[in-house]
């Protein structure tokens, strides 16, 4: 402990932090988010469009009420009201008492994002093979690295996950004597696609996963965020079992009050209330109170709708931008709802290469790869839409359209000298 | 996935989750939590002292004026403000800049026990020991359980954690050929014995520790709460390197935030972050606004002092109850601060075993065995001062007091015939 080097930990740390490595999204937040930057980067719900002297409120009047419990520890499973709260949000979208839905069966977590950690040590031992599309989720894929497993990917097009690739992948996985643990999926307005699985593929999807009895994670943060009316109901109202749903208040309320849940069958159940107990003893009884408030007080539903409509406008603002600046070569997905568009770049150009010369130019993206734990996503980017108004929005894509087009000349010139290496 | 059995899931679980068991404490709970029962088994601050009113105000005040950044999300270590301002909490007990303590090397986390989970899975696989207080905090317990750890206890006396012991027991580990990751330790009114580490004995278990490089996991969640006068300055105030600082604001603000923290070298401190955004993606950020505006717009010192006046004299209340009503062979510790006294039962009486009875005679209490990782404990109890009024605890020491004479009798009548398992 004396001879003092750069890291006197390293041969102490374990297994587990070999694998860990800093997202790409994370790493550029502190770029990203000076005030000159347009960025399209984030992943922010639009909080400022809350109504945020009724929310002071709301807290005041519960610390003067209810402050000493709201204060203190609770449950690790969370609160019994908020759990009954949790159950009429998911009755809203289909699952209810008929898909066997009950508060007993749910476990309050820090976001949807602690939900996803407790699934994975729940299930996931080092070496364990998960299936997740491709792209996916980037705090899944932190998730999934910190626990050692393998991410296989299953491609996904405008209708979500292509069912025929997920049955290869698990012929292919089969064939080499692997069990995966679960299949990951955001099936409605995907982060980061915005794409969403289509009514005719659920089915399908849940069929296979039956036949090869493979459980199914359900991530649905945006469910409640579409635009174009509701979207297909969620696997779990297919289905009673298998099937572990995800939900959080992030987009419907609020993400800095990191209140998520899990809906899982009774013996899991108690397995995940261990994991949580283990992880952080209990979820915030304040934050969990301010979400009973506001589901219960406040007009939640109209709410919602205010951020539908907000994002809805921000997101075709983003989609006439790409079409009036973008060069010829580019493609992008129309998403129904969330907060995302996945970008293609024209033949022969990487985002990730080309990122600091559009931070140059004062506008930010994520790059492709960090949706793959395969180093594919060098041709793609995820774009933004529920932060930046409808303005900045516009003027960001127009200084990317403008790198884009330089990066492409610049390409063409050079063509064929530099091959992406995901194409490899 | 049709045949439908009471766990479907049985084979598919993670290693990890057949080590996981239900604390003794949290399956106490319900029943404990029933009016008529006075508890002595909680762990809860008593934060019908603080301020509610103008708690609320506070929480209507950061709404309005910045409510929508506290209701986004922030970075995965946590905002500066805050890691500041717990630099200058740190600096009350001695933990200063001329200590190597700055804002950089703080990580923000949700409560203590996430700081406890973090290092663990920073630095634990499966079957690494870890050496810990014996009794130790049973959530430390919890987190070493689940990281599939071997935990060696170390026996305590009056002045804390006895230092020949650690020395015996680090000589057989190495003669065993295994390398222990860290020691945990309480060193200030410890939970559950309120013991105090002594300042002669804490630079001698470091000394220990130092000479046979082993890491120190200093949780300190009661050293703001001495009775009489300051604690000996913490460990982290005596060493700069091989100690991790754990600390929250559970006990000096809310329990029900949900905020602690690490202070960790930047090599570590790196992958502790890594280690959380996997785990919760970033801290509530609406919970760190809330301390940050205690700690620079609140009297927080008064208010400590508030408590530990408080617990102070329940403390006192505690004592001269167990005093007035205990039977002959009864024991107990004389905390200096924190929440709880450790007593020791009459020869042959077992805590676990008698509890029925004592929550029938409408008192809880929480058995020792939940504090040992090895069964121990059947002879020993914790009981909790700070949550239940002075008067609620001399009834409940009265209940109590009936109870153990009572089985002390019954143990009389039948002497020999049940030795308590933990003495085999």
């Amino acid at each position: 402990m004396s001879g003092t080097t750069l890291d006197d930990y390293t041969d102490r740390y374990a297994q587990r932090v070999h694998g860990m490595a800093q997202s790409e999204i994370r790493a550029l937040f502190s770029v990203a988010s000076r005030p000159e930057v347009v960025s399209l980067a984030g992943g922010n719900p639009y909080t400022a469009a809350l109504p945020l002297g009724d929310v002071g409120e709301m807290f005041a009047e519960m610390l003067a009420t209810d402050g000493a419990k709201a204060l203190l520890y609770g449950p690790g499973q969370g609160d019994v009201a908020l759990r009954e709260a949790i159950c009429m949000v998911m009755a809203d979208s289909g699952i209810d008492l008929s898909s066997g839905a009950s508060p007993d069966d749910v476990v309050v977590t820090v976001g949807a994002q602690q939900a996803l950690d407790l699934l994975t040590r729940v299930f996931c031992d080092p070496g364990d093979v998960v299936i997740a599309e491709g792209p996916t989720y980037v705090g899944a894929l932190g998730v999934f690295q910190a626990a050692q497993c393998q991410v296989v990917h299953v491609p996904v097009d405008d209708e979500g996950l292509i069912p025929e690739a997920l049955e290869e992948t698990l012929a292919v996985l089969a064939k080499a004597g692997k069990r995966p643990k679960f299949l990951y999926t955001v099936p409605t307005y995907q982060n980061p696609t915005g794409v969403t699985l289509t009514e005719a593929r659920r089915e399908r999807v849940l069929d296979i996963c039956e036949a090869a009895d493979l459980l199914v994670v359900e991530d649905d943060p945006y469910g409640a965020l579409g635009f174009e009316g509701q979207p297909p109901r969620p696997l779990r109202a297919r289905r009673r079992s298998g099937i572990f749903y995800v939900g959080t208040f992030s987009k419907t309320f609020a993400a800095g009050l990191r209140v998520g849940w899990v809906l899982a069958p009774p013996a899991v159940r108690d397995k995940i209330v261990l994991a949580t107990e283990a992880a952080i003893l209990c979820p915030s009884a304040l934050a969990q109170g301010a979400v009973v408030r506001y589901l219960t007080a406040m007009p939640w539903r109209e709410q919602v709708k205010t951020f539908r409509e907000l994002y809805a406008s921000r997101r075709d603002a983003l989609l006439s931008a790409l079409t009036d600046y973008m060069p010829a070569g580019m493609r992008w997905t129309k998403p129904g709802g969330g907060l995302f568009v996945w970008a293609e770049l024209p033949e022969g150009l990487d985002s990730k290469a080309m990122l600091p010369r559009a931070l140059q130019q004062r506008v930010a993206y994520v790059p492709g790869t960090g949706f793959y734990a395969d180093g594919s996503g060098r041709g793609q980017m995820r774009l933004n839409f529920s932060f930046p108004p409808a303005d900045r929005i516009r003027e960001g894509v127009r200084r990317l359209a403008d790198v884009i087009s330089e990066q492409s000349a610049l390409s063409q010139t050079f063509e064929g000298a530099a091959p992406r290496t995901d194409d490899a």
